[in-house]
């Protein structure tokens, strides 16, 4: 069957491109991270938040992923923060390639590396971009049956936020089910609440990405 | 490039088959719409809504489409209409072939046929299911900027409906800055304005589904 081996083989390159990306990440102490969620779940406003909290103590960059628009990007630096915008002109999910390519652009020598990939709660799931952690946004509006229905992106994610807790009491969305349900195909998920509106777990999980941040350098090769 | 040689092919071979279970969908007098939107914009809220206010003077069945459960065609089901779920195993989006042969377990002599394709504002738009109409499905909690960063989904749609206004008080969305964003991809987009809560708009969407019924049914080949 052609089409799957044809598949095979994309995935096998990117994987193998990605590999040394994370290599790279390694050798450098750079924590990457690649947020996913669908389109709307507030994926940029949550690094907006992330980087006004962190950008005084960490060195970091930004690259933005999106079918159409550099908006995101635009948003990103007017937090004075090296950010790099790939418009993907329709395809569905960054690769590790385009990543690559895309770091040309910023500065080594960094604490933390994120990654805004296109909206898509599907097709990123099978795309490794060299990071360490995908971090799956989930929004209370988006409902609570999603971590069952779209199993892949919880199974390939390290950590879930549940975005925009400030909607609670306008939406049906129990936040105890839909985390039982995520846990039930990840039970590793380490879990946040947040609310970028109220600023509500911000903390926890900047703390999240401090610990790991740390946690990366720790294990960094010394240079002789 | 041997990825576009194939996806060329495959998208062809999809198109006929859509090009075909058009001709049926039009020998019947059957209205086909195909529900697009990022996961949880509220396609099977809306749909529920839709069949309770059409059911008792419309035949309709609705054909569900789920990266994984059953969940979706089961609360189809509760609303006595004709339902058959696909589940796609990972597959990012409904194709033609997969359509075709759910049709098989529905009844003939529709005058409606609801296709739910798979959660994805992405992957979906390039994709014929055979329908006269694809009805892309935007919630005011997934932001107005939408139409500009997805702009291929606004541009195959027919028709945009904009759904949980009810919970415009909560969140940062200009309905007119979306419309116009969407009506500068697609300037025939018809625009409809709807909450699954409060039941507004739903009068009118559900009365631009009846007209398009007529239409369809009036322009039927009569047998001999």
């Amino acid at each position: 069957m052609p089409v799957i081996t044809l598949e095979r083989k994309v995935l096998e390159k990117n994987d193998a491109i990605a590999a040394a990306l994370r290599a790279e990440f390694d050798a450098q102490g750079t924590l990457a991270i690649n947020l996913v969620s669908s389109p709307g779940a507030g994926k940029t406003s949550l690094l907006e938040r992330t980087i006004d909290l962190i950008k005084n103590d960490l060195r970091l960059a930004v690259v933005e992923g999106d079918v159409q628009t550099d908006n995101d990007a635009q948003r990103i630096a007017a937090h004075d923060v090296p950010v790099v915008q790939i418009v993907t002109n329709g395809l569905c999910h960054l690769e590790a390639a385009l990543v690559r390519d895309a770091l040309a652009s910023v500065p080594r020598d960094l604490d933390l590396c994120v990654i805004e990939n296109v909206g898509n709660l599907v097709c990123p799931a099978g795309w490794d971009l060299g990071e360490h952690a995908k971090v799956v946004i989930l929004s209370t509006t988006e409902g609570d049956d999603k971590p069952e229905k779209y199993p892949n992106m919880f199974r390939a994610a390290r950590v879930m936020i549940v975005n925009k807790i400030d909607l609670l009491p306008y939406v049906q969305f129990d936040v105890e089910r839909c985390v039982a349900a995520a846990r039930t195909v990840n039970p590793d998920l380490v879990v946040f609440r947040t609310s970028c509106t109220t600023g509500e777990g911000l903390e926890e999980w900047t703390g999240w990405v401090r610990g790991e941040v740390i946690e990366r350098e720790r294990g960094r090769p010394r240079p002789c």
